[in-house]
């Protein structure tokens, strides 16, 4: 036993069960979405369309997270690639990673209750900042296990280490503004050569 | 890296991920079905069958929504059977299907809060409708990447850009109608010649 | 393509698809456990545990219905075991069961709102007998597409078949005993012969 | 038939299910977090602030359970790697014993109903109790069924099924040690060597 001091959990297990969170909080956003508490049930059709547009912040939300963790899935996909051994630190900084993502849907649920406030904007803006994080340790023990494996993560990283916060900040004085970078953050993250360049190669 | 511009997402995975987000979608529909707001708990025994009696659009929608997932599943599988490789292309609009897809619980709360009302038809009617039109998206790109495909799929996208948006204009004016044209569409598409046709042969 | 008629879905796929239905009903389960309705927040630490006590049908529920999903689970495993093709039939089948295994968190919603009551308790035993109406017409197709199946299924279709409405009819005249028998129905389902008894042999 | 009278679940099958359960059960974990209820929408920036820091007993609890259910399914697979066939005792004691984990966002929502009283703390330390027994007896099983499995497993589960218990009654008293000594567990169970420890080697 002493010739193998890590831990030896299964490369697939391990991708078979963040797949499954990644999906599975993806899935939950929705259930966060709600309409706002209205007055006596029988409504006129124009307050009830009126119900349904006002709550565009949440939509906007809706897009962003599932967008930041379908691009998140891609990425934590690329990552492993080409890992060929799942060490303790990866484990648990991956552990925390998924604990963050799955978080997700509370800061939609608490903008749903307080409106596009700054300080719902805070929120999120704080729990994606959180997730930037979370997948930055995740990238640091990958690359203390695999040394050969793309610095040009790192680039990634920064990116979002770095505007993240911005949003945050933005938002606390601007929300809607600070959502809008939210959004323009996927986008970026979504174009081919940010999606490619995060795949590993040995 | 120059020979490969485009992003080399396993097949598998994608495959699993989108799975896992059909499945999970099409179990948490019934989350969003809810009993109306009643007056004191100690209600009678009448008074209870009538509660759960009247709230029948929503075993309607309940059923017509998870009919729509099943068979977007079925065909999403039949598309993706002899496809190769996974561009950016379909992996974007994939991720654009799924977040449709996963938005379908909120209209059935919507039908939950409003009852059967001609907003709440033409809201569940424009997000099938959305749908149909992402699954349009993802086939034209997989069309793109492997121009081989059996082009009969283009009939069963006809169908469904048209179909649910006549459904959404009808449901406007006569919800109940709406609801029945939607389960009509899902019982057409459960016959075998509109699975079978929309399998994908080289 | 016209001597294939039959609908080419992958058995791999297939139950996968399947068992992310059952393993995502089971879990959502505990999302219809509630509390009822409190006065005022700060109550007494006595109150606290009279509230968790009183909603003891609501466990007795919980775990009937896990262990009615878990089971359920291991017998449609060993009834596809020795499967060699999904028929469109079984396909539609399926779907159905799956439509109706996923409505079980809501019966405990009801129970939760209304209490042990007989009205409760009938559409819960409602709930039950159309999933087993649903396994049973599952297996009807995969007979229909394999005869050399086990015939020995039958015997667990009629039970269930059978004791579930017996279940649904006591449950209305005394709602606590209907629980007591579903839960029996449970633990002798688990009995080993008569999981073993539902595996198929060719 | 009667040459083989155990159970012949497919390991795969069996495994898979379990680890769906698992990410699931993690995932739906934030569903129970929420905010108190609040007088009428319209509250300051420091109101919303004070309701979301107000919580931290919520995140408290949301982390220490992402932990377990996290460490519980690390040494789920690590006590399953070697094992070769599954009983029918190993299925119902595995069945029960996720029939607990997925029980676990229930006590995160009495916490959130009752804030941090002493038997909100007591509840959730019933249940983390009541999962480290179900993960005992699963160990049994798997011992019984393959005699060869490392011993050493056993110090794991004297540990749990003596320190949960423990928190539970310094919960009753001083509620908050009561968490930081949950918390502080799951940090033990995530020592390397105690995870490596739970590693079965044959």
């Amino acid at each position: 036993m002493s010739e193998s001091p890590e831990f030896t959990l299964s490369k697939s297990r391990f991708e078979a069960f963040s797949d499954g969170v990644f999906a599975i909080a993806i899935t939950l956003l929705v259930l966060e979405v709600h309409l706002p508490a209205l007055h006596a049930p029988p409504i006129s059709g124009a307050e009830q369309l009126r119900a349904l547009l006002q709550i565009w912040p949440q939509y906007l939300v809706y897009f962003a997270s599932f967008a930041t963790i379908g691009i998140m899935w891609l990425n934590h996909h690329a990552l492993f690639r080409y890992i060929e051994r799942i060490t303790h630190g990866i484990v648990l900084t991956n552990l925390l990673l998924l604990a963050l993502i799955s978080f997700l849907p509370f800061p939609t649920e608490v903008l749903a209750r307080f409106g596009l406030t700054p300080m719902a904007m805070v929120y999120y803006g704080v729990t994606l900042s959180a997730i930037a994080l979370g997948y930055f340790l995740v990238h640091r023990q990958v690359l203390a296990a695999q040394p050969s494996v793309d610095q040009s993560l790192k680039l990634w990283n920064i990116v979002g280490l770095t505007l993240y916060p911005v949003a945050t900040i933005v938002g606390y004085f601007v929300p809607v503004v600070g959502i809008v970078l939210v959004g323009l953050l996927a986008v970026f993250y979504m174009m081919p050569q940010n999606i490619r360049g995060a795949v590993v190669r040995p």
